[in-house]
C-alpha cells in the first residue's frame, strides 16, 4: 500500500448513488468509487433502474481497471459528478431484459464498454460511429443520461448494471471473462485505428508504448497477421515486448536503432499519455504512413514537423475507441484468435493500491476487479 | 522596384553554366538566375547538353515563379550551388526530340515542373508517386543529376532546357500557355490532396491562406465539384475569394465565425508557410477530415491537440507536389474545366522586383516570366 493514500474503512451506511428514474422499483447494486477527488475509491451502493423496455440487466462479473478511470475519479481531466462509481470494462451475465429486447436472454454473456448511449440520429450515429456522436456521446460514468431521467451514469466497479440493448455486447463463451474485460475499451481502442488504416497481412506496425493500449495493439495487429515493432524507452521491456509476440523492438533513445527503423513502418499506434516528440517516429513511417496517437497529455506535445509529413505525405492522427458494431467486430475477432488482455485480477479492497501501481506503469498489463469480492448492499445495510 | 535591390547591370560576359555532359554539343540558353544569396537575379549563359536518346528539347515560352525560387535563390533553406538558374513551372514547345521519343514532336506545346527525374525504380517511382522517390527525387534546378554527369539541374528562367521524356509533360493546347505555366507546381500541390482526399461533388473544402497555391486550390476544389471555404486572416480578400469562386470566406481570426464554420468542412487545404495555430482549423473539420499543410515554414508550429484529432479523428497531413502521371491528369482536368492560374506576365527586368512583392504577398496570384525578353546567348557574347 502507498503511504498516504490509506484504504479507507468501510463506511457504516454507504452513500445511495440513485440512478433510476423511479426509485420504487430499483435494484441496489454493490459499488466501489470516489466521493472527492482525494477520497480514494470508498464503497457505495448504486440504485440501478429496473430494466425499461429496451434495457439489458447485467449481473457484472468483472470490470477493467483503465488509466482514465484513475484520471476521472481523481478529478484529474475535469470536476466529476460525486460521487462517480469507475468502470467500463464490463463483462458479466444478462439476469433480465425488457418486454422488447429479443437478442439478449437471462444468462448470456455480455459486456458494455466505454458508451451506455449516443442521440442515434446524427450521421455518425447513423453510420455506427456512437463514439463520434455530434451531440456527444453518452458516456459509461459520470454522464448525464437523457433518456434516463437526465440521472448520472454509474459505472462498473459495481455488481450490476442496467443498459439498453443498443450498446450491449455479445461476448463471446470461449474467451476468459475476466482477460476479456479490458477488450472493452484498451482493445476496440486499438482495434478502430488499425481497421481504418485497413491494417492486413504483411502489413508493418508499429508500437509506441507498452501499457493497457500497447499490449492489446501488439497482439491484435499480429492477429491481423503484421509484422509488428514495439518502441520502448527501456530496454527492461525488451523480452515481454517479444512475449507479446512483437517481431522487432527498438529501443526509442537511441538514435542509430531509431535510425535502422527508418521508413520501415505502415502505422504507428501510439498509446503514451505523456507529451513526447513525435517526429522521430514520423521518420520510421513508409510513404503514406499514419501515427495515431491513442492518449490524451495533460500538456502540449512538441511540435510536429511539418516537413516530415510532407515529404512522405504522413498523417498525425486521432482515434477514439470504437462504435458499437466495430467493438462486436472486435470481440468476435479476438474469440476467433483467441486474443484477450494479459490480466491481474484484484478484490475491491485492492483497488485504491492497483491505480497507484498503475500510475506507477506497474501492472502487466491490466488490472481487472473481481466483483464478486465487493460487499452485497443488503450486507451493508445490516451492518 | 524597391529600394536596395537595384537591378543589376547586365554582365558584359554573362556567366557561362554547364549543365551538359558534352561541352562540343551544347547549345546556349539565355537564362537569369543568382551567382551567390545576395546577388539578385542576373543574366546567365547555361549550356543545355544536346538531346540524349530519350530527351526532349524544349524553348520556353514561360517560367512561373514560385515562392520556392525566391527561398532557393536566397539561400534561405540551404545553401544551394552557385550559380543557379531558378524555375519549375515551365511551358515551352518541343524543339527536337531524342532518337527513343516516341510520344514528343517538335512543336508539342509540352510543360516540366518541379521534377526531371528520380531513381525510377524505388517503390514510390514504380507506383508513379516520383516526387516521394526513396533515393531522393531530381529537382528541376539546383540538384545533381545523376544521370547526366552529375551536373547540376537549372531551371526555367531560360530559353531552352532539355528533359527526359519520362518527366516531360503534355501542355493541352486550349490552356494559355503562360497561366498553365503555375499548373506545374501550384497546380499540381493543390490537386494532388484533393485528389488523395478523393474530393467529389458536394464535398466541402477549406483553403487556408489565398496566395499562388490558395487561389489554385480554390478553382481546383471548385472544378472538383466541391463547396470551397477560404478563410484569410483579412477582411480586404473577401471579395477576392468569392471571385475565384469560394462559396463561403471566413475570417480566421473572428471567433464566432470561426465557431460558426465548426465541424462543416471535409478536408482542408493548408497554403500558409508561416508557423500558425492549426487547431482552430481542426475545430472546423468534420468527422474523418484532414488538413494538409503544404507549405513549410521556416520556424516550428505552434503545437497540435492531440484531443481535437482524437475526438473527430482527424488527419494533420502533409503532401508534397504530384507524380508525373497525376499531373498530366491535373493538366488534362484543367484543360477540360478551364481552369488556370490568374497571373502577370513580367518581363527579365522586372524580376528582381516580382521577388520583392512575392515577399510582400504584392500579386494576384502568380508572376510568370515571359522568356522572349531574356537576352539571347549570341547578342550578349557579341556585346
Amino acid at each position: 500500500m502507498t503511504p498516504g493514500r490509506p484504504v479507507p474503512p468501510p463506511l457504516a451506511k454507504p452513500i445511495l448513488i440513485d440512478s433510476s428514474e423511479s426509485p420504487a422499483a430499483t435494484t441496489l447494486a454493490a459499488a466501489f468509487g470516489a466521493t472527492s477527488a482525494d477520497s480514494g475509491l470508498v464503497p457505495l451502493t448504486v440504485a440501478r433502474r429496473a430494466p425499461k423496455e429496451d434495457d439489458v440487466e447485467i449481473a457484472i462479473e468483472f470490470c477493467g481497471l483503465c488509466h482514465s478511470d484513475v484520471h476521472a475519479t481523481r478529478g484529474e481531466w475535469r470536476v466529476p459528478p460525486y460521487p462517480l462509481v469507475p468502470g467500463h470494462e464490463i463483462v458479466g451475465r444478462v439476469t433480465r431484459v425488457g418486454a422488447a429486447v429479443q437478442d439478449f436472454a437471462p444468462g448470456d454473456r455480455v459486456g458494455v464498454g466505454c458508451l451506455v448511449d449516443s442521440c442515434r440520429e446524427c450521421e455518425s450515429c447513423l453510420e455506427g460511429l456512437e463514439q463520434y456522436c455530434e451531440r456527444g456521446n453518452i458516456g459509461t460514468y459520470g454522464a448525464i443520461d437523457p433518456r434516463n431521467g437526465d440521472s448520472i451514469t454509474q459505472g462498473g466497479y459495481s455488481t450490476s448494471v442496467v443498459v439498453d440493448r443498443r450498446f450491449v455486447l455479445r461476448v463471446p463463451e470461449s474467451l476468459d471473462p475476466a482477460a476479456a474485460a479490458p477488450l472493452l475499451c484498451a482493445g476496440i481502442t486499438t482495434y478502430s485505428p488499425l481497421r481504418y488504416f485497413d491494417v492486413e497481412e504483411g502489413d508493418s506496425v508499429g508500437v509506441v508504448g507498452l501499457g493497457g493500449l500497447g499490449h492489446m495493439a501488439v497482439k491484435i495487429a499480429k492477429a491481423m497477421g503484421a509484422d509488428v515493432t514495439v518502441f520502448t524507452t527501456s530496454e527492461s521491456k525488451f523480452d515481454a515486448a517479444r512475449g507479446l509476440g512483437a517481431d522487432h523492438v527498438v529501443l526509442s533513445k537511441d538514435a542509430d536503432a531509431m535510425e535502422a527503423a527508418n521508413r520501415s513502418i505502415d502505422v504507428i499506434i501510439d498509446t503514451v499519455a505523456a507529451p513526447h516528440d513525435l517526429n522521430p517516429y514520423f521518420r520510421t513511417l513508409r510513404l503514406d504512413g499514419a501515427l495515431f496517437q491513442l492518449g490524451l497529455p495533460a500538456d502540449d506535445m512538441p511540435p510536429v514537423s511539418p516537413g516530415l509529413l510532407i515529404r512522405r505525405r504522413l498523417a498525425y492522427a486521432g482515434s477514439l475507441i470504437g462504435g458499437i458494431e466495430e467493438t462486436q467486430e472486435m470481440l468476435d475477432f479476438c474469440a476467433e484468435h483467441g486474443v484477450a488482455s494479459d490480466i491481474e485480477v484484484v478484490g475491491a479492497d485492492q483497488l485504491n493500491e492497483a491505480y497507484d501501481r498503475m500510475v506507477a506503469g506497474d501492472v502487466k498489463y491490466r488490472f481487472v476487479l473481481d466483483t464478486s469480492t465487493l460487499q452485497e448492499p443488503s450486507e451493508r445495510a445490516d451492518a
